[in-house]
Protein backbone atom coordinates (compact mmCIF):
# COMPACT_ATOMS: atom_id res chain seq x y z
CA UNK A 1 0.00 0.00 0.00
CA UNK A 2 0.81 3.74 -0.15
CA UNK A 3 0.46 6.86 1.47
CA UNK A 4 -1.11 9.73 0.39
CA UNK A 5 -0.79 13.87 1.35
CA UNK A 6 -3.26 16.63 -0.24
CA UNK A 7 -3.44 19.95 0.42
CA UNK A 8 -5.85 22.50 -0.97
CA UNK A 9 -5.89 26.25 0.53
CA UNK A 10 -7.52 30.01 0.22
CA UNK A 11 -4.42 31.01 -1.04
CA UNK A 12 -0.89 29.71 -2.01
CA UNK A 13 0.60 28.00 0.94
CA UNK A 14 3.74 26.47 1.61
CA UNK A 15 3.85 22.45 2.39
CA UNK A 16 7.33 22.24 3.44
CA UNK A 17 6.61 21.45 7.12
CA UNK A 18 4.30 18.79 6.20
CA UNK A 19 6.04 17.29 3.57
CA UNK A 20 9.44 17.30 5.72
CA UNK A 21 6.67 15.12 7.77
CA UNK A 22 5.38 13.00 5.33
CA UNK A 23 8.58 12.22 3.49
CA UNK A 24 9.75 10.55 6.55
CA UNK A 25 7.36 7.74 5.74
CA UNK A 26 9.08 7.07 2.43
CA UNK A 27 11.75 4.49 4.31
CA UNK A 28 12.36 6.17 7.74
CA UNK A 29 9.28 6.41 10.23
CA UNK A 30 7.62 3.60 7.61
CA UNK A 31 8.32 1.56 5.01
CA UNK A 32 7.27 3.31 1.97
CA UNK A 33 10.47 3.13 -0.09
CA UNK A 34 9.25 2.35 -3.79
CA UNK A 35 9.61 5.98 -4.96
CA UNK A 36 7.62 9.36 -4.75
CA UNK A 37 6.28 12.22 -6.05
CA UNK A 38 4.99 15.13 -5.58
CA UNK A 39 2.81 17.88 -7.64
CA UNK A 40 2.28 21.59 -7.25
CA UNK A 41 -0.40 23.56 -8.99
CA UNK A 42 0.22 27.36 -9.69
CA UNK A 43 -3.06 28.14 -11.16
CA UNK A 44 -3.91 25.91 -14.30
CA UNK A 45 -0.55 24.39 -14.73
CA UNK A 46 0.82 21.65 -12.32
CA UNK A 47 4.60 21.26 -11.58
CA UNK A 48 5.38 17.56 -10.95
CA UNK A 49 8.67 16.30 -9.05
CA UNK A 50 9.03 12.24 -9.19
CA UNK A 51 11.79 10.28 -8.36
CA UNK A 52 12.08 5.78 -8.03
CA UNK A 53 14.43 6.78 -4.81
CA UNK A 54 13.13 6.43 -1.19
CA UNK A 55 11.24 10.17 -0.25
CA UNK A 56 13.35 9.76 3.18
CA UNK A 57 16.74 9.92 0.68
CA UNK A 58 16.19 11.41 -2.74
CA UNK A 59 18.10 14.36 -3.66
CA UNK A 60 14.77 15.65 -5.35
CA UNK A 61 12.54 14.97 -2.28
CA UNK A 62 15.68 17.16 -0.25
CA UNK A 63 15.60 20.27 -2.85
CA UNK A 64 11.38 20.56 -1.59
CA UNK A 65 12.19 20.35 1.83
CA UNK A 66 14.17 23.62 1.01
CA UNK A 67 12.48 25.67 -1.90
CA UNK A 68 9.15 26.79 -1.43
CA UNK A 69 7.04 26.22 -3.85
CA UNK A 70 3.46 28.04 -3.08
CA UNK A 71 0.54 26.35 -4.32
CA UNK A 72 -3.22 25.96 -3.60
CA UNK A 73 -2.99 22.78 -4.54
CA UNK A 74 -0.61 19.69 -3.74
CA UNK A 75 -1.59 16.12 -4.06
CA UNK A 76 1.88 13.92 -2.69
CA UNK A 77 2.34 9.93 -3.04
CA UNK A 78 4.91 7.53 -1.45
CA UNK A 79 4.38 4.32 -2.72
CA UNK A 80 4.90 0.69 -1.32
CA UNK A 81 4.25 -1.41 -4.78
CA UNK A 82 1.36 -3.21 -5.22
CA UNK A 83 0.45 -3.86 -8.28
CA UNK A 84 3.35 -2.93 -11.31
CA UNK A 85 6.84 -2.72 -11.56
CA UNK A 86 8.11 -0.05 -8.08
CA UNK A 87 11.28 0.93 -10.01
CA UNK A 88 9.49 2.16 -12.91
CA UNK A 89 9.08 6.10 -13.55
CA UNK A 90 5.62 4.95 -15.25
CA UNK A 91 4.16 3.48 -12.25
CA UNK A 92 5.17 6.56 -9.75
CA UNK A 93 2.41 8.48 -8.62
CA UNK A 94 0.79 10.89 -8.80
CA UNK A 95 -0.06 10.90 -12.25
CA UNK A 96 -1.17 13.81 -14.55
CA UNK A 97 -3.51 14.35 -17.85
CA UNK A 98 -4.98 17.53 -19.17
CA UNK A 99 -8.68 17.96 -19.43
CA UNK A 100 -10.55 20.62 -20.49
CA UNK A 101 -7.48 23.08 -20.72
CA UNK A 102 -6.24 22.14 -16.85
CA UNK A 103 -3.89 19.76 -15.76
CA UNK A 104 -4.96 17.31 -12.78
CA UNK A 105 -3.54 15.01 -10.73
CA UNK A 106 -4.31 11.87 -9.52
CA UNK A 107 -2.79 9.67 -7.03
CA UNK A 108 -4.30 6.91 -5.13
CA UNK A 109 -3.55 4.35 -1.91
CA UNK A 110 -5.26 0.57 -2.37
CA UNK A 111 -5.20 -2.27 -4.80
CA UNK A 112 -8.32 -2.84 -7.53
CA UNK A 113 -8.71 -6.34 -8.24
CA UNK A 114 -10.17 -7.35 -11.91
CA UNK A 115 -10.58 -4.19 -12.79
CA UNK A 116 -9.98 -3.43 -16.91
CA UNK A 117 -11.74 -0.51 -17.84
CA UNK A 118 -12.56 0.13 -21.85
CA UNK A 119 -10.88 2.95 -22.62
CA UNK A 120 -11.66 4.61 -26.03
CA UNK A 121 -7.71 6.14 -26.06
CA UNK A 122 -8.41 9.32 -25.35
CA UNK A 123 -6.73 8.78 -22.02
CA UNK A 124 -4.60 5.70 -22.11
CA UNK A 125 -2.23 4.50 -18.78
CA UNK A 126 1.57 4.67 -19.94
CA UNK A 127 2.30 2.40 -16.82
CA UNK A 128 0.95 -1.10 -15.25
CA UNK A 129 -0.59 0.24 -12.44
CA UNK A 130 -4.98 -0.16 -11.79
CA UNK A 131 -4.19 3.37 -10.43
CA UNK A 132 -3.08 4.95 -13.64
CA UNK A 133 -6.22 2.43 -15.88
CA UNK A 134 -8.73 4.45 -12.73
CA UNK A 135 -7.31 8.03 -13.36
CA UNK A 136 -8.16 7.33 -16.91
CA UNK A 137 -11.03 6.07 -16.45
CA UNK A 138 -12.21 9.01 -14.42
CA UNK A 139 -10.98 11.25 -17.26
CA UNK A 140 -12.83 9.71 -20.01
CA UNK A 141 -16.14 9.75 -17.68
CA UNK A 142 -15.60 13.56 -17.08
CA UNK A 143 -14.71 13.84 -20.70
CA UNK A 144 -17.65 12.18 -22.05
CA UNK A 145 -19.77 14.74 -20.12
CA UNK A 146 -18.45 17.41 -21.92
CA UNK A 147 -15.66 17.42 -24.97
CA UNK A 148 -14.65 20.87 -24.62
CA UNK A 149 -15.79 23.07 -21.78
CA UNK A 150 -15.21 22.38 -18.54
CA UNK A 151 -18.93 21.34 -16.37
CA UNK A 152 -19.95 23.28 -14.16
CA UNK A 153 -18.35 21.93 -10.43
CA UNK A 154 -21.35 20.48 -9.48
CA UNK A 155 -22.13 18.55 -12.67
CA UNK A 156 -18.16 17.64 -11.96
CA UNK A 157 -18.93 16.14 -8.39
CA UNK A 158 -22.15 14.44 -9.72
CA UNK A 159 -20.12 12.32 -12.13
CA UNK A 160 -17.60 11.74 -10.02
CA UNK A 161 -19.14 10.35 -7.47
CA UNK A 162 -20.52 8.12 -10.14
CA UNK A 163 -17.49 6.37 -11.40
CA UNK A 164 -16.12 6.45 -8.07
CA UNK A 165 -19.13 4.27 -6.95
CA UNK A 166 -18.15 2.62 -10.00
CA UNK A 167 -14.47 1.65 -9.56
CA UNK A 168 -14.81 1.14 -5.67
CA UNK A 169 -16.83 -1.74 -6.51
CA UNK A 170 -13.11 -3.18 -7.37
CA UNK A 171 -11.47 -2.99 -4.02
CA UNK A 172 -9.67 -0.14 -1.91
CA UNK A 173 -9.69 3.01 -3.46
CA UNK A 174 -8.44 5.71 -1.59
CA UNK A 175 -7.67 8.84 -3.93
CA UNK A 176 -6.79 12.69 -4.46
CA UNK A 177 -7.88 14.16 -7.26
CA UNK A 178 -7.33 17.87 -7.99
CA UNK A 179 -7.55 19.84 -10.80
CA UNK A 180 -5.24 23.22 -9.43
CA UNK A 181 -9.03 24.55 -8.45
CA UNK A 182 -10.86 21.76 -6.35
CA UNK A 183 -9.57 18.81 -4.46
CA UNK A 184 -11.68 15.44 -4.25
CA UNK A 185 -10.73 12.99 -1.63
CA UNK A 186 -12.41 9.17 -1.39
CA UNK A 187 -11.84 7.45 1.14
CA UNK A 188 -12.49 3.30 1.38
CA UNK A 189 -10.08 2.29 4.37
CA UNK A 190 -8.05 5.19 5.60
CA UNK A 191 -8.03 9.03 4.68
CA UNK A 192 -7.61 11.72 7.86
CA UNK A 193 -8.71 15.35 7.53
CA UNK A 194 -7.35 18.37 8.93
CA UNK A 195 -8.62 22.13 8.55
CA UNK A 196 -6.16 25.17 9.87
CA UNK A 197 -7.62 28.64 9.79
CA UNK A 198 -7.89 31.35 12.88
CA UNK A 199 -6.67 30.94 15.67
CA UNK A 200 -3.37 29.10 14.11
CA UNK A 201 -1.57 27.62 16.68
CA UNK A 202 1.80 25.61 17.10
CA UNK A 203 1.84 22.12 15.34
CA UNK A 204 4.21 18.87 16.11
CA UNK A 205 4.98 16.34 13.61
CA UNK A 206 4.29 13.04 14.55
CA UNK A 207 7.16 11.61 11.78
CA UNK A 208 10.10 14.05 13.05
CA UNK A 209 10.89 16.77 16.48
CA UNK A 210 9.81 19.43 13.98
CA UNK A 211 7.43 21.71 15.03
CA UNK A 212 5.91 25.01 13.91
CA UNK A 213 3.46 27.77 14.66
CA UNK A 214 1.40 28.90 12.67
CA UNK A 215 0.20 31.58 14.48
CA UNK A 216 3.46 33.14 13.33
CA UNK A 217 3.15 32.60 9.92
CA UNK A 218 -0.68 32.65 8.95
CA UNK A 219 -3.30 35.53 9.10
CA UNK A 220 -6.59 35.89 9.54
CA UNK A 221 -7.85 35.09 6.13
CA UNK A 222 -5.81 31.53 5.53
CA UNK A 223 -7.43 28.48 5.68
CA UNK A 224 -6.64 25.28 4.29
CA UNK A 225 -7.56 21.65 4.69
CA UNK A 226 -5.05 18.79 4.64
CA UNK A 227 -5.88 14.98 3.69
CA UNK A 228 -3.87 12.09 4.32
CA UNK A 229 -3.42 8.12 5.07
CA UNK A 230 -2.26 9.02 8.46
CA UNK A 231 -2.66 12.24 11.02
CA UNK A 232 0.96 14.20 9.97
CA UNK A 233 0.75 16.06 13.48
CA UNK A 234 0.39 14.94 17.27
CA UNK A 235 -1.56 17.97 18.54
CA UNK A 236 -4.21 19.13 15.77
CA UNK A 237 -8.01 18.00 15.51
CA UNK A 238 -7.97 15.42 12.82
CA UNK A 239 -10.47 13.73 11.40
CA UNK A 240 -11.12 9.79 10.45
CA UNK A 241 -13.39 10.01 7.27
CA UNK A 242 -15.49 7.09 6.78
CA UNK A 243 -15.56 4.24 4.33
CA UNK A 244 -17.54 5.17 1.02
CA UNK A 245 -16.93 9.61 1.71
CA UNK A 246 -16.03 11.71 -0.93
CA UNK A 247 -15.43 15.09 -0.19
CA UNK A 248 -15.30 17.99 -2.63
CA UNK A 249 -12.59 20.96 -0.90
CA UNK A 250 -12.51 24.13 -2.20
CA UNK A 251 -10.86 27.65 -0.95
CA UNK A 252 -9.86 25.87 1.86
CA UNK A 253 -13.32 24.57 2.72
CA UNK A 254 -14.97 21.34 2.68
CA UNK A 255 -18.37 22.42 0.01
CA UNK A 256 -19.82 19.27 0.07
CA UNK A 257 -19.23 16.02 1.73
CA UNK A 258 -21.26 12.59 -0.03
CA UNK A 259 -21.50 9.64 1.37
CA UNK A 260 -21.11 6.31 -1.43
CA UNK A 261 -22.22 2.38 -1.37
CA UNK A 262 -19.37 0.44 0.03
CA UNK A 263 -18.17 -2.70 -1.42
CA UNK A 264 -18.43 -5.84 0.67
CA UNK A 265 -14.76 -6.58 0.22
CA UNK A 266 -13.62 -2.74 1.62
CA UNK A 267 -16.00 -3.49 4.43
CA UNK A 268 -14.52 -6.86 5.08
CA UNK A 269 -11.53 -4.92 4.89
CA UNK A 270 -12.00 -2.26 7.22
CA UNK A 271 -13.44 -4.88 9.86
CA UNK A 272 -10.69 -6.70 9.34
CA UNK A 273 -8.31 -3.66 10.48
CA UNK A 274 -10.54 -2.96 13.14
CA UNK A 275 -10.06 -6.22 14.62
CA UNK A 276 -6.43 -5.57 14.75
CA UNK A 277 -6.17 -2.72 16.38
CA UNK B 1 12.77 33.88 -28.56
CA UNK B 2 14.26 31.22 -27.08
CA UNK B 3 16.88 28.24 -27.21
CA UNK B 4 16.35 24.36 -27.42
CA UNK B 5 18.33 21.45 -26.53
CA UNK B 6 17.66 17.89 -26.96
CA UNK B 7 19.94 14.22 -26.91
CA UNK B 8 18.81 11.03 -28.25
CA UNK B 9 21.23 8.33 -27.31
CA UNK B 10 21.41 4.42 -27.75
CA UNK B 11 22.02 3.49 -24.58
CA UNK B 12 20.61 5.66 -21.45
CA UNK B 13 23.28 8.67 -20.77
CA UNK B 14 23.85 11.09 -18.62
CA UNK B 15 23.74 14.76 -19.82
CA UNK B 16 24.85 16.91 -16.87
CA UNK B 17 27.75 18.18 -18.79
CA UNK B 18 25.58 19.24 -21.63
CA UNK B 19 23.25 20.89 -19.49
CA UNK B 20 25.54 22.47 -17.60
CA UNK B 21 26.51 24.66 -20.55
CA UNK B 22 22.97 25.10 -21.75
CA UNK B 23 21.74 26.23 -17.84
CA UNK B 24 24.62 29.11 -18.28
CA UNK B 25 22.34 30.45 -21.10
CA UNK B 26 19.70 31.44 -19.28
CA UNK B 27 20.51 34.11 -17.64
CA UNK B 28 24.50 33.82 -17.28
CA UNK B 29 26.03 33.98 -21.10
CA UNK B 30 23.05 34.44 -22.61
CA UNK B 31 19.59 36.08 -21.97
CA UNK B 32 17.07 33.29 -21.64
CA UNK B 33 16.21 34.02 -17.92
CA UNK B 34 12.21 33.76 -17.92
CA UNK B 35 12.45 30.47 -16.87
CA UNK B 36 13.23 27.08 -17.81
CA UNK B 37 12.32 23.24 -18.29
CA UNK B 38 14.21 19.67 -19.04
CA UNK B 39 12.35 16.69 -20.13
CA UNK B 40 13.85 13.06 -19.04
CA UNK B 41 12.69 10.14 -20.21
CA UNK B 42 12.87 6.53 -18.66
CA UNK B 43 11.35 4.53 -21.38
CA UNK B 44 7.53 5.54 -22.13
CA UNK B 45 7.16 8.02 -19.10
CA UNK B 46 9.04 11.28 -18.34
CA UNK B 47 10.11 13.52 -15.91
CA UNK B 48 9.81 17.20 -15.80
CA UNK B 49 11.77 19.67 -13.69
CA UNK B 50 10.35 23.01 -14.58
CA UNK B 51 11.55 26.65 -13.01
CA UNK B 52 10.28 30.49 -13.58
CA UNK B 53 13.70 31.02 -12.34
CA UNK B 54 16.57 31.37 -14.37
CA UNK B 55 18.04 27.68 -15.71
CA UNK B 56 21.69 29.88 -14.45
CA UNK B 57 20.44 30.57 -10.66
CA UNK B 58 17.65 28.15 -10.09
CA UNK B 59 17.82 25.67 -7.41
CA UNK B 60 16.04 22.63 -9.45
CA UNK B 61 18.80 23.60 -12.47
CA UNK B 62 21.26 23.41 -9.98
CA UNK B 63 19.92 20.11 -8.29
CA UNK B 64 20.05 18.47 -12.24
CA UNK B 65 23.72 19.63 -12.87
CA UNK B 66 24.53 17.36 -9.93
CA UNK B 67 22.27 14.72 -9.58
CA UNK B 68 22.43 12.08 -12.41
CA UNK B 69 19.38 10.92 -14.42
CA UNK B 70 20.15 8.59 -17.55
CA UNK B 71 17.80 9.18 -20.18
CA UNK B 72 17.95 8.02 -24.06
CA UNK B 73 15.89 10.90 -24.99
CA UNK B 74 15.92 14.28 -23.20
CA UNK B 75 14.73 18.10 -24.31
CA UNK B 76 15.50 21.28 -22.66
CA UNK B 77 14.04 24.53 -22.96
CA UNK B 78 15.45 27.93 -21.94
CA UNK B 79 13.00 30.61 -22.19
CA UNK B 80 12.82 34.52 -23.26
CA UNK B 81 9.30 34.88 -23.65
CA UNK B 82 7.80 36.39 -26.81
CA UNK B 83 4.36 35.26 -26.60
CA UNK B 84 2.15 34.14 -23.00
CA UNK B 85 3.33 35.68 -19.73
CA UNK B 86 7.05 34.73 -18.74
CA UNK B 87 6.62 33.80 -15.14
CA UNK B 88 3.60 31.51 -15.59
CA UNK B 89 4.20 28.22 -15.25
CA UNK B 90 1.71 27.08 -17.66
CA UNK B 91 3.75 28.69 -20.53
CA UNK B 92 6.84 27.12 -19.09
CA UNK B 93 8.49 24.86 -22.17
CA UNK B 94 8.67 21.22 -22.68
CA UNK B 95 5.10 20.55 -22.86
CA UNK B 96 3.49 17.10 -22.03
CA UNK B 97 1.07 14.63 -22.99
CA UNK B 98 -0.10 11.35 -23.46
CA UNK B 99 -0.57 9.63 -26.91
CA UNK B 100 -1.12 6.19 -27.41
CA UNK B 101 0.26 4.91 -23.85
CA UNK B 102 3.81 6.84 -23.76
CA UNK B 103 4.37 10.66 -22.77
CA UNK B 104 5.10 13.25 -25.47
CA UNK B 105 7.56 16.36 -25.10
CA UNK B 106 7.77 19.27 -27.03
CA UNK B 107 9.52 22.20 -27.05
CA UNK B 108 9.35 25.43 -29.24
CA UNK B 109 12.17 28.09 -30.64
CA UNK B 110 9.60 30.87 -32.41
CA UNK B 111 7.01 32.47 -33.23
CA UNK B 112 3.74 32.07 -34.74
CA UNK B 113 1.64 34.71 -36.29
CA UNK B 114 -1.98 34.72 -36.59
CA UNK B 115 -2.13 31.07 -35.89
CA UNK B 116 -5.55 29.81 -34.12
CA UNK B 117 -5.65 26.06 -34.98
CA UNK B 118 -9.35 24.02 -34.84
CA UNK B 119 -8.81 22.18 -31.72
CA UNK B 120 -11.57 19.21 -31.26
CA UNK B 121 -10.69 19.26 -27.30
CA UNK B 122 -8.67 15.54 -27.07
CA UNK B 123 -5.67 18.06 -26.36
CA UNK B 124 -5.95 21.68 -25.18
CA UNK B 125 -3.66 24.29 -24.49
CA UNK B 126 -3.28 24.98 -20.53
CA UNK B 127 -1.45 27.99 -20.98
CA UNK B 128 -1.50 30.97 -23.60
CA UNK B 129 1.60 30.47 -26.11
CA UNK B 130 1.71 29.59 -29.87
CA UNK B 131 3.90 26.45 -28.79
CA UNK B 132 1.68 24.92 -26.91
CA UNK B 133 -1.12 25.52 -29.46
CA UNK B 134 1.49 23.76 -32.10
CA UNK B 135 2.01 20.83 -29.69
CA UNK B 136 -2.08 20.09 -29.11
CA UNK B 137 -2.57 20.33 -33.17
CA UNK B 138 0.36 17.97 -33.68
CA UNK B 139 -0.84 15.30 -31.30
CA UNK B 140 -4.22 15.76 -32.47
CA UNK B 141 -3.64 15.01 -36.05
CA UNK B 142 -1.48 11.94 -35.07
CA UNK B 143 -4.29 10.60 -32.73
CA UNK B 144 -6.60 11.42 -35.50
CA UNK B 145 -4.95 8.93 -37.81
CA UNK B 146 -5.25 6.18 -34.97
CA UNK B 147 -7.50 6.60 -32.10
CA UNK B 148 -5.38 3.96 -29.89
CA UNK B 149 -2.88 2.36 -31.64
CA UNK B 150 0.62 3.69 -32.38
CA UNK B 151 0.89 3.87 -35.97
CA UNK B 152 4.42 2.38 -37.50
CA UNK B 153 7.21 4.76 -37.38
CA UNK B 154 7.09 5.56 -41.08
CA UNK B 155 3.11 6.84 -40.93
CA UNK B 156 4.17 8.43 -37.76
CA UNK B 157 6.93 10.70 -39.76
CA UNK B 158 4.71 10.95 -42.43
CA UNK B 159 1.41 12.41 -40.69
CA UNK B 160 4.50 14.70 -38.72
CA UNK B 161 5.84 16.13 -42.25
CA UNK B 162 2.53 17.06 -43.42
CA UNK B 163 1.37 18.89 -40.01
CA UNK B 164 4.63 20.42 -39.77
CA UNK B 165 4.25 21.67 -43.43
CA UNK B 166 0.90 23.47 -42.51
CA UNK B 167 1.75 25.35 -39.06
CA UNK B 168 5.68 26.65 -39.94
CA UNK B 169 3.13 28.65 -42.80
CA UNK B 170 2.47 30.92 -39.39
CA UNK B 171 6.14 31.83 -38.92
CA UNK B 172 9.79 30.35 -37.22
CA UNK B 173 8.64 26.87 -36.04
CA UNK B 174 12.57 25.52 -34.61
CA UNK B 175 11.03 22.24 -32.50
CA UNK B 176 12.04 19.17 -31.32
CA UNK B 177 9.64 16.51 -30.49
CA UNK B 178 9.93 13.06 -28.69
CA UNK B 179 7.54 10.24 -27.42
CA UNK B 180 10.84 8.27 -25.60
CA UNK B 181 11.77 6.48 -28.63
CA UNK B 182 12.04 8.80 -31.56
CA UNK B 183 13.59 12.64 -31.52
CA UNK B 184 12.34 14.32 -34.20
CA UNK B 185 13.39 17.98 -34.87
CA UNK B 186 12.34 20.70 -36.86
CA UNK B 187 14.64 23.50 -37.85
CA UNK B 188 13.10 27.17 -39.44
CA UNK B 189 15.78 28.97 -38.58
CA UNK B 190 18.81 27.95 -36.21
CA UNK B 191 19.25 24.41 -35.14
CA UNK B 192 22.47 22.56 -34.95
CA UNK B 193 23.16 19.21 -34.50
CA UNK B 194 25.81 16.45 -33.52
CA UNK B 195 26.29 12.93 -33.68
CA UNK B 196 28.81 11.42 -30.69
CA UNK B 197 30.34 8.06 -31.72
CA UNK B 198 33.57 5.82 -31.02
CA UNK B 199 36.06 7.20 -31.44
CA UNK B 200 35.21 9.50 -28.36
CA UNK B 201 37.02 13.14 -28.03
CA UNK B 202 37.49 15.47 -25.39
CA UNK B 203 34.95 17.96 -25.66
CA UNK B 204 35.08 21.61 -24.02
CA UNK B 205 31.65 23.78 -23.33
CA UNK B 206 31.15 27.16 -25.34
CA UNK B 207 29.59 28.48 -21.86
CA UNK B 208 32.07 27.14 -19.46
CA UNK B 209 35.51 26.69 -18.65
CA UNK B 210 33.83 22.89 -18.60
CA UNK B 211 35.67 20.08 -20.52
CA UNK B 212 34.69 16.75 -20.64
CA UNK B 213 36.71 13.28 -22.34
CA UNK B 214 34.14 11.50 -23.61
CA UNK B 215 36.42 8.66 -24.52
CA UNK B 216 36.99 7.97 -20.73
CA UNK B 217 33.20 8.09 -19.91
CA UNK B 218 32.07 5.88 -23.17
CA UNK B 219 32.18 3.10 -24.77
CA UNK B 220 32.39 1.86 -28.59
CA UNK B 221 28.64 1.15 -28.95
CA UNK B 222 27.34 4.11 -27.12
CA UNK B 223 26.30 6.34 -30.04
CA UNK B 224 24.37 9.68 -29.31
CA UNK B 225 22.84 12.57 -31.01
CA UNK B 226 22.37 16.10 -29.85
CA UNK B 227 20.85 19.04 -31.00
CA UNK B 228 20.76 22.28 -30.02
CA UNK B 229 20.17 26.09 -31.11
CA UNK B 230 23.98 27.02 -30.84
CA UNK B 231 26.69 24.92 -30.51
CA UNK B 232 27.28 23.48 -27.11
CA UNK B 233 30.96 22.36 -27.82
CA UNK B 234 33.61 24.39 -29.14
CA UNK B 235 36.03 21.39 -30.81
CA UNK B 236 33.02 19.00 -32.08
CA UNK B 237 31.80 18.87 -35.60
CA UNK B 238 28.56 20.25 -35.44
CA UNK B 239 26.73 20.59 -38.75
CA UNK B 240 23.80 23.62 -38.84
CA UNK B 241 20.34 22.21 -39.90
CA UNK B 242 18.88 23.86 -43.25
CA UNK B 243 15.91 25.87 -43.11
CA UNK B 244 12.84 23.23 -43.49
CA UNK B 245 14.80 20.31 -42.51
CA UNK B 246 12.43 17.96 -40.48
CA UNK B 247 14.62 14.91 -38.87
CA UNK B 248 13.43 11.74 -37.40
CA UNK B 249 16.68 10.27 -34.98
CA UNK B 250 16.37 7.36 -33.22
CA UNK B 251 18.79 4.81 -31.11
CA UNK B 252 21.71 7.80 -31.79
CA UNK B 253 20.90 7.59 -35.36
CA UNK B 254 19.59 9.83 -38.08
CA UNK B 255 16.83 7.77 -39.60
CA UNK B 256 15.41 10.17 -42.30
CA UNK B 257 15.81 13.30 -43.10
CA UNK B 258 13.08 15.92 -44.91
CA UNK B 259 12.98 18.73 -46.41
CA UNK B 260 9.73 20.73 -46.22
CA UNK B 261 8.64 23.67 -47.87
CA UNK B 262 10.06 27.11 -46.14
CA UNK B 263 7.59 30.00 -45.70
CA UNK B 264 8.08 33.48 -47.29
CA UNK B 265 8.26 35.06 -43.61
CA UNK B 266 10.73 32.41 -42.95
CA UNK B 267 13.08 32.99 -45.68
CA UNK B 268 13.00 36.50 -45.36
CA UNK B 269 14.00 36.13 -41.74
CA UNK B 270 17.08 33.93 -42.66
CA UNK B 271 18.16 36.27 -44.73
CA UNK B 272 17.73 39.13 -42.98
CA UNK B 273 19.82 37.28 -40.16
CA UNK B 274 22.33 36.61 -43.09
CA UNK B 275 22.69 40.03 -43.33
CA UNK B 276 23.53 40.74 -40.04
CA UNK B 277 26.26 38.48 -39.85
Amino acid sequence: MCQLLGMNSAIPADVRFSLTGFAARGGLTDHHGDGFGVGFFEDKACRLFMDTQPASTSPVAELLKHYPIKSRNVIAHIRKATQGSSQRLENCHPFTRELWGRHWLFAHNGDLKNYAPALDGVCLPVGATDSERAFCEILQTLRASSQREPCTPEQTFETLCQVTQKIACHGVFNFLLSNGQTMFAHCSTRLWYLQRQWPFSNAQLVDSELSMDFALTNVANDKLCIIATQPLTRNECWQQLEAGQLLWIEDGELIQKVQLEVSEQVKFQNAANLACV
